[in-house]
């Protein structure tokens, strides 16, 4: 499972050799496959009740994962930060995200893994640190945080009177479901007719919006915030990408001011890559299209999957029913 | 189930005939009673994804519910609040959680009413406008947010270095499951060698702590905070009794100056009711000791359940098995 290769080569999986029943997904709970629709959690997990739970998502494009090893390094990164930890070590993880792709025969692929707190061990105080963890995982097919025929004319995005929830309450570089604030940025989206929305923190400096990392490109310079938003992985890769293609690029405070001067505005994220941005509130940019270096950026960064970067092939044979069952 | 009488006169369950499988406590999902152990939500429902999700938590308390009316009152706020709505009206919700108590047979208990974003409705955009909003219910035995022999003592606090996560980013009115910032106010607590934490707003003021709103007598009138808190019922209690017994009470900005040089300092939730406070970081109160005026008020609470104080008993003999079942 760590060969690097080119996606041309990957092998797809048979998908009359997959159970119809996790055709739409699959769910790793408590050791068992089940179907995604099926898979559930307790309600007492603090996980729910406490939103006490970190969690990563890496992507499965043309049969093969993406940067696999960096989502399973943040993952670790994430539990460590809230002391929590699992049985299962990180080569049993990777395995399990494996298993549950291949049996539902996924060639394009979001995938999902979880610690919640749990519970208190019996007999101890209610205390998180008395918890025993728990681990879940589940593939979905490709899911795009922005539909495509958005993307292809422009995303349409508000900047929210909603702020971020900042740094100091809630680290969000610790991966997590605290998406109060960007629910509610989402219906002021919606209100004003808009597709999406990015927050500001309590400064006046654009941090990220519901499920992507956001960037602007200012007097040349791809910029991308250096404050109030996740470490994206896919954020790293269009940094790397820049480099690769002599784009100057930094991670940086981006103003209110620096968003509204900016040649053009894009997104990026695991679930949907490089995502362009057309309107910001009244704003139009680069024509009410897609600005030409997001297309580019766009463009390179699905290249390079083809061209076998940071891929890890998955092995569908290995989990398929047998001949004939 | 509306007459409203004095706990002792509200019939107790009959042990003899409720399920077994039940007397840890009882869910309903979907339609269905079942135990809480075996009690689970989709893992996909937003409520857990995004912890987008309200919730309430009413008590019973010898045999009869506390304040239920004013609990379904702030549910149903709460899910207008978030632009949420259920198939169930407010008797319908009032009737499973009878049936869900009278079921396990629980005379004391802490029973929960959660509505959960749920999931986009096929064919729906990815926008929380589009979901299908759920309803889940669960009854535990009774649960004390603070150990009674720690309440016996006074409990120790630090005022957490965590800030609260503002109002204009997660409405703290609206009852939510965004413990982030709690749940590290609770480490440091536990790092510090105390019991429990207060958490501050970014101003300075107090908020209100993991399941609780603070209170303090400063200059002889009872403080509770007015911003970055739960609007408690249990705090509408004790105000109500202050009011009751003559001692000058309101809500208002309390800042931390105000506390250190508070005479008593109390928290109050409905799982707990009254709970007197003896450290706050190195500051011992009323020799370290429940201070006078915080266990009159808790004494005080807990006999005006028995006078029938907002109770509404419950009917156990209408759920109960058949006899010799």
């Amino acid at each position: 499972m760590t060969t690097v290769t080119s996606t041309k080569a990957a092998p797809a999986p048979d998908l009359s050799r997959i159970d119809p029943a996790l055709a739409n997904g699959a769910a790793w709970i408590n050791g068992r496959i089940v179907p995604v629709g099926e898979a559930s959690i307790p309600i007492l997990d603090w996980g729910f009740t406490r939103s006490d739970v970190t969690y990563d998502v890496v992507h499965v494009w043309k049969n093969a994962f993406f940067r696999l090893d960096d989502h399973l390094d943040r993952f670790a990164a994430s539990m460590k930060g809230l002391r929590m930890s699992l049985d299962l070590d990180r080569a049993a993880i990777a395995g399990i995200l494996e298993e549950i792709v291949a049996r539902a025969g996924l060639s394009a692929s979001y995938v999902a893994m979880v610690c919640t707190r749990g519970n208190p061990a019996p007999g101890l105080p209610r205390h998180p640190a008395s918890c025993v963890n728990r681990f879940y995982a589940f593939a979905l097919p490709w899911v795009w945080v922005i539909p495509p025929d958005v993307q292809e004319r422009g995303t349409h995005v508000i900047v929210a009177k909603t702020p971020r929830i900042p740094t100091e309450c809630v680290d969000p570089t610790i991966k997590n479901y605290h998406w109060g604030d960007l629910t509610r940025a989402l219906f002021e989206a919606s209100d004003a007719g808009a597709d999406n929305a990015i927050l500001l923190d309590h400064e006046g400096f654009v941090t990220e919006g519901p499920g992507f990392n956001v960037f602007a490109i200012v007097d040349g310079t791809v910029v991308s915030p250096d404050r109030g938003a996740l470490e994206g992985i896919t954020r790293r890769s269009v940094l790397e990408i820049c480099t690769e293609l002599g784009i100057p690029n930094r991670i940086g405070p981006l103003s209110r001011a620096d968003l509204d001067r900016a040649d053009e505005v894009f997104f990026a994220t695991t679930a949907g890559g490089v995502m362009p941005v057309s309107r910001v509130d009244g704003r139009i940019y680069t024509n009410d299209r897609p600005g030409p270096v997001s297309v580019r950026l766009k463009d390179r960064y699905w290249a390079k999957h083809d061209e076998g970067w940071h891929v890890t092939p998955i092995d569908y044979a290995r989990y398929a029913r047998p001949l004939g069952s």
